[in-house]
């Protein structure tokens, strides 16, 4: 397989993230050399099943194994215990009835592998699952880390498992058919781990930002295979060292704050996050941790990628409402994640109201 | 608190399993021992709720914590999808929203533990949960595990998580409301394990028949507790050598099919592991593996504790048919659990239709 791949070492759970240009058909090797497979549902949406899943199934059946592609309405408003159950029915309806030797493949983005990923830590307990990433946030981000799960009325992701998968392969290739708004989600993600972990992968970013909103494949793997290998780093450090995995939060606590705010589906993921590092970075700037050379730099780099630096009409008074009552505060405080430079993060517990207002303020000002 | 402490030994998952009488008023301040405790959820069926629920809430209310009793119809119909989903969204209605302090407290018996338990593992993808069983069965059998799902119409505990309790606090006092029929059930179990690994549990059970029906408090609480580590030494040993779970299987094999046979319902799981124990005797009698004195001898013990021996008019093509579909099959071969003496058994995968066709005549022949 050309391409690269990355270890996952996390025990007796360790696995592969192989990155590579038209990985998606030979998705039933890969399948077949889990061993002792019996039965292969390919979970995938109305969107995506189509394009990729009809082609996994394709490939799955070509290595000689039984497939079934089941499919379930497109988006985030269907990542819902409905959706879950349908997913389970469908799957139990698999005949000859499914055993251990079941493995279920994700064909689709985050929603699809989230759920799938959920499909398969509960069928019997947990049978193996794989991931095949379709868009650039799922490649980056959902494909390390093992969280599954559904959203509830009460909130997103609510209800779910760890669960890690038997391999990820991610196909480059799939990334020339998503809309361009879609690949700035991952983007977003890409410069947060360029802030939080390796000041190469900025410069790397901005070097290439035309290929990669061009969707160039050598330019995409590189840039997928250079991801996985922070988030891998940060998630394996976590099994040790408690905590780390937090420096993922960084522009997710102001980000989902706006997110919540506007509204979702009014703004993206990406452009929330993007929005976040912004006042994240300004934060730090107030308090003398980075320059504001760095700040302008992310921003200038966000531009590029076609993600939002500026937005008007922001209540701050309501953003820091709802970070107060984010999941991840513990005992009322209010934790952020900042740069103390470009590659490295700390954790603070002592933000201030003020503070907030002062950054949330920076991104009106243009 | 009087009684017995059994210890798991699970790394980093370990916990306490403590058998006693009037244990269940302890439960607030075993709660509260937990540490970061922010709210607590008590699951509990119909029946049980306002004999045992109410009481656990009382208690760990007078702790000083918060407490929300959620109820369910009690029965194994009612393990399904739609019930699982009925105590999430009560568990999120909780006010203040619940947060990674949340602790889920099972009051009850198997149905019970097996729904809360995979609520505990679902909720935040995971969180602390303490299991109170009523029942002997689970008292013997589901406190000790981690197994937990409900029931898919295509079969049951189709759909669960492996989640570790932080603690097991059972309460002998609480048998005494219990239905002698729903206590044989738990008799069957410790039969097994006494077949399983431990001939002096045997002669244990037959001196104390008597005072055993009568659940008088010492003997219960001896009686849990020496099955409790008989499970506990089980589970914990397939930590490191897959396979020894299996064990547990006996009985359960043509159990099952009995049960699967017969129809839910209408004869007791306890029922069904009984003849079906019987059934296992009676083959291992027919390889040599045991004599016919040990098979007679559980025969014996089994009409003492009010269990069947004999069952008229059973398929036995049915039965051999519907082993061959059970989960535990791998590769077409019926697996089952077979004694070499008492209180040692080993797994043999070639059992013949022939051997279960005789093994099943004999429990016709009066």
């Amino acid at each position: 397989m050309t391409g690269k791949a990355i270890r996952l070492d996390l025990g007796d759970r360790s696995y592969d993230v192989q990155v590579g240009s038209g990985t998606l058909d030979q998705i039933g090797d890969f399948v077949a050399s889990l061993g002792s497979v019996r039965q292969v549902a390919v979970i995938s949406d109305s969107n995506v099943a189509p394009l990729y899943g009809v082609r996994a199934v394709e490939s799955i059946k070509h290595s000689g194994l039984e497939a079934t592609l089941i499919e379930f309405p497109a988006g985030e408003a269907n990542k819902t215990m409905a959706t879950f159950s349908h997913l389970l029915d469908s799957t139990f309806a698999i005949t000859p009835a499914v055993d251990r030797g079941l493995v279920v493949v994700a064909v689709g983005g985050g929603v699809t592998g989230d759920m799938s990923g959920y499909v398969a830590a509960s069928v019997l307990r947990g049978v193996r699952w794989v991931q095949c990433p379709t868009t650039l946030l799922a490649d980056v981000d959902a494909s390390v880390g093992g969280k599954t799960g559904i959203n509830h009325p009460s909130g997103k992701n609510l209800i779910g498992a760890f669960h890690q998968p038997a391999g990820v392969l991610i196909d480059a290739e799939t990334l020339k058919t998503l809309p361009p708004a879609e690949l700035s989600d991952g983007l977003a993600e890409s410069v947060k781990h360029g802030v939080i972990r390796d000041e190469g992968l900025l410069t790397f970013l901005e070097a290439n930002a035309q290929a990669i909103l061009a969707c160039q494949s050598d330019v995409m793997v590189e840039l997928i295979a250079r991801n996985v290998e922070i988030k891998a780093s940060v998630v394996s450090a976590d099994e040790r060292e408690s905590g780390v995995r937090a420096h993922l939060n960084f522009g997710h606590t102001i980000g989902h704050a706006i997110e919540t705010l506007e509204g979702y589906g009014t703004i993206s993921h990406g452009q929330g996050v993007a929005l976040g590092m912004v006042a994240a970075m300004e934060l730090a700037v107030m308090r003398k941790l980075v320059t504001s050379d760095a700040a302008g730099r992310i921003e200038a780099l966000l531009t590029s990628l076609n993600l939002p630096v500026k937005r008007q009409g922001l209540d701050s008074q309501e953003i820091w409402r709802i970070m107060q009552h984010d999941k991840k505060v513990r005992n009322g405080k209010v934790r952020m994640v900042l740069p103390t430079k470009l590659g490295a993060v700390d954790i603070f517990d002592d933000i201030t109201a003020e503070e907030v207002f002062e950054a949330v303020q920076c991104l009106e000002t243009v």
